[in-house]
């Protein structure tokens, strides 16, 4: 049993995005209902929807950062109630039989989880994001949005707020650690906010200044160009971690060269093409080298926590739906401050 | 003041070694000085005397794994007394006073650390190494060889067996951890000793399985060979450390699948040449790539007192001051077990 909402789709890769219809599984046992209020739109959403990864299951309808309300819940679910704020990240479903899934990292599953879109259910069935009136998830996959988080700004919570909690807590940001984000974008601004919640000695390392006063209000405590090449000897041996948020690649013997003694570059943007690395460059310094993928369900609902106790929501730019074109286009230019946020009842009647 | 002493030279680049004098300077108030009993040949020192890394002073005596007795010590000298079994690692000095020296961790100093030859003392003066009768040095700079351990096997802990001891534990290598060690020369036969007396389950990765029997001897649970593809896919995801001791550029790839999540490759084998890194292999499970080198005075000490504890020494080939140069080539055949040491009583009269 299936109900028809409103989506919207890229028919094809190449094509735009279109508005269409989808079906939606009646909730199982264990489902969560959720009516979609507001999704995020995050540079990954393009490059699928524009099959730059070469592997699009179309029609897609992109959109893993989404944030709604619980509309049904079947008979087994403990979790959640019809009402509930509620969000969806990544991924829905993975193995949960692994050791990873069983240690609680499912973004990691040795299996393959099952991705919001662009993805397969186990049983075959394509999944669909949230670009949409509505999504059906498995309660284990479902996180709480607290009170105190405005929806709009929690929905980019789901994927890039994840994307820099899992790194900065794992690699231990915190008082008495100098930290960089590097980029200054939907995943670096995320990142500013939570390294100073966390109470870590924070540093933006942009291209150009111009975001400047937005980072200290972020609670960044120094900001650089790294169009200025006086940045690469003033802070040489400086940081304990620098987690890049910058799909490109980059000159690693610059950035590796501002890491302090057991200093970690972490990428989470993760660009295409191979970098090259000299050993040397880790050795002299026991510097390490490092990625790292959104994070787990435990570790989502602890960072929702987090930003709710710190007063932590995206800064967004809420667009309706059928600006979503023109939005993808002032990703790709960087011209967002700094994550759109589709409002979902701009499609209409059955929103 | 100064006092010749016999030693192994090499006279310029790319000449073999030969007899000589060299001067040694008579200890100063913090100084030990030391009659050299072995000093172990380094794969490094057949760079250096070769001059493949395009920074040797000539003439260069070689060796910074060395073990011998005090013969005298200055005034102010606390911490070892005439007749104690001490050793000299790979550097002689450092600046003292940077974050890294006040840390213990000598070996990444951020003036640059003394190295015990191919190198100067902050006032200008060459440094000589161990292929010699005598050499003296600072107190601060000079270990304890405990009883129980051979000098002969002690003097290779000096540079090989701090090089792996020290990633080991840094990396938490112990019980409950699967450790690899790739390659099975001078460094790695000390990195399956020492990782099978922390408690670790201990693989050795080596090209072929001309080794095993010795490897399972030192202690390894399991020997395999990496010329055979089908270890890449038995072992997929399953290490969390990787020491990678050989000085050769990898296939990346390949090696990172062999870590599980959170795993780390850790090189102290340092190639010239860049390696090609996709983030993605890293961001896949969350592994880590880092860089290693030696390890400070306070841990070379721990080192040494380990090793004495779980009756661990080098496996040791000893030989004449006449055989280095023969040596030398058999280093680079891979034909020696595991480590060369030149009996320095070999020199003859003043020995």
């Amino acid at each position: 049993m299936t109900l028809t909402v409103s989506a919207l789709a890229a028919p094809a890769a190449n094509q735009p995005l279109a508005r269409t219809t989808v079906e939606v599984r009646t909730p199982g046992a264990n489902d969560v209902a959720i009516d979609i209020k507001f999704a995020g739109i995050c540079h990954s959403d393009i490059h699928q929807a524009r099959d730059e990864w070469g592997v699009g299951l179309f029609p897609m309808v992109p959109g893993h950062e989404i944030a709604g309300i619980v509309s049904a819940v079947g008979t087994e679910v403990t979790r959640y109630r019809v009402g509930d704020r509620v969000g969806v990240g990544c991924f829905v479903d993975s193995c949960r039989e692994c050791a990873n899934c069983l240690a609680g990292e499912e973004q990691y599953c040795l299996k393959g989880e099952v991705g919001t879109y662009n993805s397969r259910y186990y049983d075959g069935t394509p999944t669909n994001g949230g670009y949409s009136t509505a999504v059906v998830v498995d309660e284990n996959f479902v996180l709480g949005i607290p009170e105190g988080i405005e929806l709009s700004e929690a929905a980019p919570l789901l994927c890039a707020g994840i994307t820099l909690y899992s790194p900065l807590t794992n690699w231990k940001a915190g008082p008495g650690k100098k930290v960089a984000i590097l980029g200054m974008g939907g995943l670096g601004h995320m990142g500013v906010k939570i390294a100073h919640a966390l109470g870590a000695e924070v540093t933006v390392l942009s291209q150009t200044l111009s975001k400047q006063e937005d980072g200290l209000r972020f609670g960044a405590d120094h900001y650089f160009a790294t169009n200025d090449p006086a940045t690469f000897t003033e802070l040489e041996n400086h940081f304990d971690l620098i987690v890049n948020t910058v799909a490109a690649n980059l000159d690693l013997e610059r950035y590796l060269g501002l890491l302090a003694l057991d200093g970690t570059l972490v990428h989470v943007g993760i660009p295409t093409e191979p970098d090259q690395v000299k050993m040397f460059w880790l050795a002299s310094q026991r510097r390490s080298i490092a990625g790292s993928k959104i994070g787990g369900i435990r570790q989502t609902q602890e960072m929702l926590d987090f930003c709710a106790a710190h007063g932590i929501g995206a800064d967004v730019e809420i667009i309706s739906v059928d600006q979503v074109n023109e939005a993808y286009e002032r990703v790709i230019r960087s011209d967002v401050r700094y994550r759109f946020v589709i409002d979902v009842a701009t499609f209409g009647s059955d929103a």
